[in-house]
C-alpha cells in the first residue's frame, strides 16, 4: 500500500522547510489535508505570488517587489551613512528602534567558506562599488556578534578602509554569542548610539 | 518600514502549519527565498495540487486521489475484518506489519468533545452503516493507547455489539501512553496475533 500520490508529493515538497523531517512533514501533510485546507491553499498561492513576485533591491539587497525598495527610495534618509545587516529580520528589528536614518546593505548571511558562501555571494562587490562612488562616509557594521558575523565584519572593515570609507561597530549593549534578531529594542537603541570605530 | 508584501502573506500563511509561530515562520519564509526558490515553487504546486485532488476514500475516509482508494478497491482483502485506526500514518505503519490482510476504517483523529470532535466528525455514522451492511464479522480497533484512543475504543465497541459484530482491540504489547505511528514492526505485528476481544 502507498499513499496517494498527490499526498507523498506533498510530504516530500514540505521537507524543503528547514527543520522539517520526513515525521514533521508527514504530520504537516495530514494536519492541512485533513483540518486547513484553506489555509494549504493559502500557503500555496503566497509561495507560487512570492516565487515569483519577490526580487532582491538593486541598491540594498534586501527582498522587494519592486526594483528598489521602500527604504533605499526615501530621499529623506542619509547617502552618508549606510548599515550592513546580515538579514531582512535584522533591518526590520534596527528600523523599529526609530534611531537610525541612514540606508543599508543586506548581506542574506554572513561569510561562510565552509559553505561556499564568500564575498560574491553576499554581493559584497555589489557594495564594493557602492563604497567607491564616495557618497558613503561611514559604513555602520550591524552583523550578528558571532564567530561568523564578526569574521564578516572584519572583512567589511577592511573593505571600507581600502575605499576611506570609517568602518563602525555596533556597541557591545548586543550580547555576545546571541542573535540580533532577538535583541529588545532598548538595547538595540544603545547600541547604535555608542557605536565605536574598529581598530586595525 | 514594512516588510514587502508578497513575504509578509507568505510569513503569514506559514503559520497555517501546526507548531509553526511568528519567528520560525520568517525563517521559514527567509530560507525559501533566499536558498531555495525551486523548493517553494515545489511546494506550492504540491499544496495546490493536493488541495484540489485529494479527497477522502468512500469507503474508509483515507487519503486517496480517486473515488474508492487502492486497499478498498482489492479483491484479496478480507472484508469480515474491518480495523479502525486513528491516521493514514497509523495505517501504513500496519500495513507494514504484512499480517493483516483485512480492510480499515481510518477515523483522522479521536473522540475529543472538547475540541468538538464527536462521533460525526470521525464519520462514525458512515462506519455505523457500513456494520449495518452485515459483512464485517470482526472489528478491530486499533486507535492510540492514549486516553483519547482508548475512549474512543469503547465507544467503537459499543458501536460494533449494536450490530453484533466482534470488537478486539490490538494487544498490549504496544506501550502504553505512546502512539502508534512510532512503534516498531516487531511489536506491531505481535500486537496484531494476540488481540483480545474487548470486555463488556
Amino acid at each position: 500500500m502507498k499513499q496517494p500520490s498527490a499526498l507523498s508529493a506533498l510530504v516530500e515538497a514540505l521537507r524543503a522547510l528547514p527543520g522539517v523531517g520526513p515525521k514533521s512533514a508527514q504530520r504537516m501533510a495530514y494536519h492541512l489535508m485533513q483540518h486547513d485546507r484553506a489555509g494549504a491553499e493559502k500557503l500555496g498561492r503566497s509561495l507560487m505570488f512570492a516565487t515569483e513576485h519577490l526580487k532582491h533591491c538593486e541598491k540594498c539587497n534586501t527582498f522587494t517587489e519592486a526594483a528598489i525598495c521602500e527604504v533605499c527610495s526615501d530621499p529623506e534618509r542619509d547617502p552618508a551613512l549606510l548599515c550592513v545587516v546580515e538579514t531582512p529580520a535584522d533591518q526590520i528589528m534596527l528600523e523599529q528602534t526609530l534611531t537610525y536614518r541612514g540606508l543599508y546593505f543586506v548581506l542574506m548571511g554572513h561569510l561562510s567558506p565552509l559553505d561556499g558562501i564568500g564575498p560574491k555571494e553576499l554581493g559584497l562587490d555589489q557594495l564594493d562599488a557602492r563604497l567607491a562612488e564616495g557618497e558613503v562616509q561611514e559604513l555602520i557594521i550591524a552583523t550578528n556578534p558571532t564567530v561568523e558575523g564578526e569574521a564578516t565584519a572584519h572583512y567589511l572593515a577592511q573593505l571600507a578602509r581600502q575605499h576611506a570609507v570609517r568602518p563602525s561597530r555596533l556597541a557591545h549593549g548586543v550580547p555576545l554569542g546571541g542573535e540580533l534578531e532577538y535583541v529588545d529594542r532598548g538595547t538595540l537603541s544603545h547600541a547604535f548610539g555608542s557605536r565605536s570605530e574598529m581598530p586595525q
